[in-house]
């Protein structure tokens, strides 16, 4: 599909080369706004103009909003100020604030002034709340009605309200002062049996909805776990202000996906796309948790170096040291991950700290456990036996082993346990994840095989 | 909201042990199915009917629906033939062949009994597609309307068959042999100016559909990209069999997503929550790669091994091992997670190889160089002459910064390779994420270290 897309699209970049106009102009009214955005990617600059003037009103509108910043930069740049203001009419509200929150100051001025006095006032309002909350992703049209309408009234309000508003099929019950009464679906208006019942009568009154505060994250779960087109935004005296659409939240849980899987491999988290970075903004992202790491690992280092005597002894040991500390880390990321999915889609809470601590006991010591005695067994085998290593005798055997089960016990544990403690401490779990656990349990797992090689080799 | 939620289900919970039936139905029929599945979740086996019993008709679908497997069976167990009937002739088909996917035998033998023949043939059907695909996720109960309708007849369809559809909002038309012609929202026909327009001309025929074979991460995709509320799904000859709708493509998003986190921590996915997986059921799916990983790093303790005099002679040189590997695996599993991330989301495809290979390359050269110079610095003046461990010679302090730099720059570029190459053989990208590069790179670090330790230090 993908591959069959790109030809079409060469196909069109061809014609516009050549000045086909009137084909290219038949072919791309039968296309897909989010399609014909895929295009203007490919562009040169001064192609841009060109092929939005072929586009029809509606579709310009519809194609502009998915189009890259800088593309959409550029086209406002080249734009009369008809132009501009024919475009903003199109616009729904919450993409008119994204596009304002992307452009650079002087392209702003121009954006506010030719749009018109209400949707200035909607874009300043959005804009006025926090990044990442649900004020700052909803948008301010949607259809509300009055609890005594007929369910006739409700329809013909819909079909003369309903052009501009980004989805009319949930309705949104509110009183005179805008308070959030309850909401009617489109499904229950042209279902109901009589067009004489009042709004009253059909509404749902168990209202679920967030309020302009609520963080995105929680949002976009609330969207998966009850399957809503829509959700209410109310301000703090539940006066409805707005709506989020399903659509929006689909791109949070995407977003906030991404930002956990990011973090859980030591990046600093960006909202620019891979292909869109440059090699410096990527090394901006990573090089903090690089260092930061590689500084900690230190301590594995300090505890190397107070241990050299032991291991100038039996120089066997050394050898085992990656194994262990890999099986280590390993086994914590395991742990650490799983608790930070659980916390993020909401099926973990702080209160499950015991269950998940025993849960993990079990599963650690069966690991370890496991581990040890198929260590115990190759180490042998393999490396005694097979290579002749004369100098892994038993009792180095017993040592690594030991090790091993104890260092993947500890490793788990202190994988669930330190992300519940990060949430505990509103700090985003998602940081306590392998590349933090490793080195915490690199460090863990020398001290527990040191320890181990002093008991019972006495070097 | 968490917290609120949980006092009333507590209070809900504590009316049914007093038996305070009539007022417990007063709340139930306030709450959404949603919450109401949630109740049952802590509730005692005998109890799990008495509360469902108190639902309405249409309140005992949707929640029964939402409720967990061991819940739904145990209702199932007692019901008379006449409940299950009831009950099943609320459910969406798609939710009676996901019921009858988790069912055991005897339990789904009486479900299709009790089904109506075209729901049984529905269920069948679905049943029939591959695990994953399109078809396993789509339901066969959409609205379809014929092209030579006029709006008026359309909306009267609707209103006639809408009641059991899962969706009435994206209208299908199709011909006679069922082949896809069209699709007509209900704000079109709503807000179309004259009624006795026919669909024909009403409808959009800028078609975008799946198949029944698609798999359902790619119909998740697109419906992130397109923001439909639902996609059609036509068999081989194009011929409408059925809808995803967002709900769904939205549950599998998290799921993938949640798939992937897993694979890339070296886990087998699971579909089973983790509160409700058992310890030894967490042992199955963590030991294999746990396992695998041990095995592999027999490599590094080879290396280690062959490199024992040089240990012995340079003992300074093993305190910077963890560091080397620990850095270089934190290198490596930054740039996998991106590209990973970048192939789920279908940013990136295999044709970018050339881009993405050259965008690491310098990230790579540069965060190399930054962590080589800061290291060199570190180790002289903490460890030298901070910590005066005379061991630590400049020789042995340029060594471990070349290590470094060379480390961090190869093990960004097994990093990126690794999964696209993956992709490229149809393999699951994620599956090459860091436990895997890890135990790769701490290999090739322990190799290029001793590589500069011949070199610069004659060892």
């Amino acid at each position: 599909m993908a591959e069959r897309f790109e030809i079409v699209q060469k196909a069109l970049v061809k014609m516009l080369e050549d000045k086909k106009y009137a084909t290219l102009r038949d072919i791309l009214i039968t296309m897909n706004p989010i399609d014909i955005a895929g295009i203007f990617e490919d562009l040169e600059d001064k192609q841009i103009p060109i092929l939005f003037r072929l586009l029809t009103k509606e579709q310009a509108a519809e194609t502009f909003v998915e189009m890259e910043p800088d593309a959409q930069e550029l086209l406002i740049r080249g734009f009369s100020d008809n132009e501009l203001k024919e475009v903003l009419d199109e616009l729904y509200v919450d993409d008119a604030a994204d596009l304002v929150e992307e452009m650079p100051a002087n392209v702003v001025k121009r954006i506010l002034k030719a749009a018109d006095p209400e949707m200035r006032s909607s874009i300043n309002q959005i804009l006025r709340y926090p990044e990442y909350s649900a004020g700052s992703i909803m948008t301010t049209e949607y259809v509300s009605l009055r609890p005594n309408m007929t369910v006739e009234e409700a329809i013909l309000r819909i079909r003369r309200q309903g052009v501009d508003k980004e989805t009319i099929y949930t309705c949104y019950v509110t009183a005179k002062d805008r308070q959030l009464l309850g909401i009617v679906t489109v499904k229950d208006l042209l279902l109901a049996d009589d067009d004489e019942m009042t709004i009253e009568e059909l509404m749902l009154t168990n209202l679920i909805f967030v309020t302009t505060q609520t963080d995105q994250e929680d949002v976009a779960r609330m969207f998966s776990k009850y399957n809503f087109l829509a959700l209410p935004v109310v301000d703090g005296e539940g006066r409805m202000v707005g709506i989020v659409t399903f659509d929006d939240a689909m791109d949070v849980m995407e977003e906030e996906a991404t930002e956990d899987m990011e973090l859980m491999s030591g990046m600093t988290p960006s909202e620019k796309p891979y292909l869109r970075s440059s090699p410096f903004e990527l090394f901006k992202n990573r090089i903090p948790w690089l260092m930061l790491l590689m500084v900690s690992a230190t301590f594995t280092g300090l505890i190397m170096t107070s241990f050299e005597d032991a291991l100038a002894a039996q120089i066997a040991l050394s050898a085992f040291i990656p194994m262990l500390m890999g099986t280590g880390g390993n086994s914590g990321s395991q742990s650490s991950v799983t608790v930070i999915r659980g916390l993020s889609l909401g099926e973990l809470e702080f209160r499950d700290v015991g269950t998940v601590l025993l849960k993990e006991l079990c599963t650690a010591l069966m690991c370890g456990v496991t581990l040890a005695v198929v260590c115990f067994a190759k180490i042998w085998l393999v490396d005694h036996l097979l290579f002749g290593n004369e100098n892994i005798t038993l009792m180095v055997d017993l040592v690594v082993c030991c090790a091993l089960c104890v260092t993947v016990v500890l490793a788990k544990l202190v994988g669930c346990l330190l992300p519940i403690g990060a949430k505990a401490i509103k700090l985003d779990p998602a940081v306590m994840a392998s590349p933090f656990i490793t080195t915490i349990v690199d460090a863990l797992s020398l001290l527990i095989y040191f320890l181990f090689a002093k008991m019972l080799l006495g070097v």
